[in-house]
């Protein structure tokens, strides 16, 4: 039954995270073990499964462990071993997630204050800095289970994602300052915010796992392909998906000014909507009329097909790693489930 | 010649930090490559040797590295096998010093603009995080030359100090709001802020140096103290120093009220200068009178007894590693060079 296997999974994540986080837990130190553990989600007001996030990452890794397996190895337990490593791709993020809170000035995240709202700036660049630490820590964990030829190169995979990760945040930013923005501006800037760790994710599982060269280098393309299906699917829900649906206020993305796939598509038209969009920042009343002007220049559509382009691309080299067993069945379910989410 | 020996380990590191950095030089992030460049001391306004810091502890860990080596090594050239790790250590000191200067709200250092003045603190959020990431990737560069157990083992050292420097960095900043501050709360702090990093240089220099168990635990003992004592060296010379040998305003250090250890102690003494403290910043009229009577109630002798013990114990642990050639004789004349420094 693959929900038992995802939940074992979850629910050693999640000890392992805090196993992790505890590197913190010390007398002299213990508010900055509370700041760690209040932006994990564990502690502090509103703590809870909601505020956790759903660890799809070190999910995906540890489905992608458990897909691949050699003869001599239990495929039941095996994934037992790489724990620490998808507990390493999570806190990536979540340090990414920190540091990303205070530079988009974001107050909230999961309905709960950010880090740097609760405790200043100052502080939370430190919290994400020690994230990040304990994500470096975390994955040569893995040398208890593997070899150190193996958890070298898990950890190179990781450091590449998370320089991918700061390229894509770089483009972002200075994106918002230029209006002449085109749809070839869009990939580097989501393979490195949103596809990097995701691919890391599918390929260290994979390594882990013990696959061959030609099943790592197809796990780390299903997880980069979903990556950007799974960006475009966002963006679309960011400025279509309903308010309830989404848990977010409907079309907040065009609100934001956000250079997302479908606004990239219509400057480049530079028609009525590219007129509109430069003209600055779209207040909520003209939301649902500026939505429906993207609507009618083909952007929704054009997002659509490119996000089903890069499923089918994606779900093309997961059959091609032909992952085994009940992991790998629960990782098409979960991809498929990823891209058609409507929460 | 120990000169040229440093001369040439001096060049290797400039050119290696070089080629790490440039793992960013690609045409879409080419500006992102000019923040790291720039903070480095190598493009912009005011580049050159006096932007780029003194390399210290890169040097000190290839001279680890040249003090020990196994009878089938060449002592002569074996460091040149360490240029990455050396070059880890230096971005982890940078990406720490980018993240500081928003911390502290620094607008200059070394005389120059920093990041988050010149770009704004989101993009030197970034920065720092991407000298972190090349970092990371550095160490584990030093895999073309040691077996994979080697640079795993690298690679956790870095990382225990890089926990420890954010472990300071709080205590630092927690300190700020606090008027209680013992002379207890002061060694924490400045282990993780100054120690860890140089204990990591001496350490993982004789770990690639094929030092033995113990020579490699007396060089972090050494590196250790040696921080110790350069800090509350630091400390003096931030309120006595003579502001063209300091480089700085004279007592700065009072003016911006940091908890150094000549402050603690004469805040645990509870006497006139306590009292003053107490009463709220210090402006740069009373800073000559206050540096007085911090004098006359013994931190300076406190200070300056301890600074030397540390020494002592820091040379003690070199001396125990028994590190030969000129490379040895090198870190011996560097660590009384550091603590007798006069600019």
């Amino acid at each position: 039954m693959s929900a038992s296997l995802q939940q074992s999974m979850l629910e050693a994540i999640e000890t392992e995270l805090k196993r992790q986080v505890a590197r913190l837990d010390q007398t002299k130190v213990i508010s900055f073990h509370e700041m760690l553990t209040y932006h994990m989600g564990w502690t502090g007001e509103g703590a809870g499964t909601q505020a956790t996030g759903k660890r799809i990452r070190p999910l995906m890794a540890l489905l992608s462990v458990a897909s691949f397996h050699s003869p001599n190895h239990d495929a039941k337990t095996d994934w037992q071993n790489a724990v620490s490593a998808a507990a390493a791709i999570e806190l990536i993020h979540n340090f990414s997630l920190v540091h990303d809170d205070i530079q988009d000035n974001s107050e909230l995240r999961r309905g709960r204050k950010t880090v740097w709202t609760k405790w200043g700036a100052p502080m939370a660049i430190n919290v994400g800095d020690a994230l990040f630490v304990i994500a470096n820590q975390s994955v040569l964990d893995v040398s208890n289970h593997y070899p150190a030829e193996v958890v070298v190169k898990a950890s190179s995979i990781l450091s590449q994602a998370c320089l991918e990760l700061t390229k894509g945040q770089f483009l972002d930013m200075s994106y918002e300052e230029r209006t002449n923005l085109t749809i070839e501006d869009y990939w580097p800037m989501i393979a490195g915010k949103t596809s990097a760790l995701l691919s890391a994710c599918t390929e260290i599982g994979a390594l882990l796992g013990y696959a061959n060269i030609s099943q790592v280098e197809d796990m780390r393309l299903f997880g980069h392909h979903l990556g950007l299906a799974f960006q475009v699917q966002d963006d679309i829900l960011g400025i279509w998906g309903d308010e309830a649906v989404t848990g977010k206020s409907a079309s907040s993305d065009l609100v934001e000014g956000k250079n997302s796939l479908p606004v990239l598509f219509a400057l480049e038209k530079n028609g009525a909507f590219a007129n509109r969009w430069k003209r600055g920042p779209i207040p909520h009343e003209e939301v649902a009329m500026v939505a429906n002007l993207l609507r009618d220049e083909g952007a929704k559509e054009y997002a659509e097909k490119i996000s089903e382009a890069e499923t089918q691309t994606a779900l093309d080299h997961l059959a091609s790693a032909d992952p085994q067993g009940e992991a790998g069945k629960a990782l098409t379910e979960l991809a498929n489930m990823l891209l058609k989410r409507k929460q």
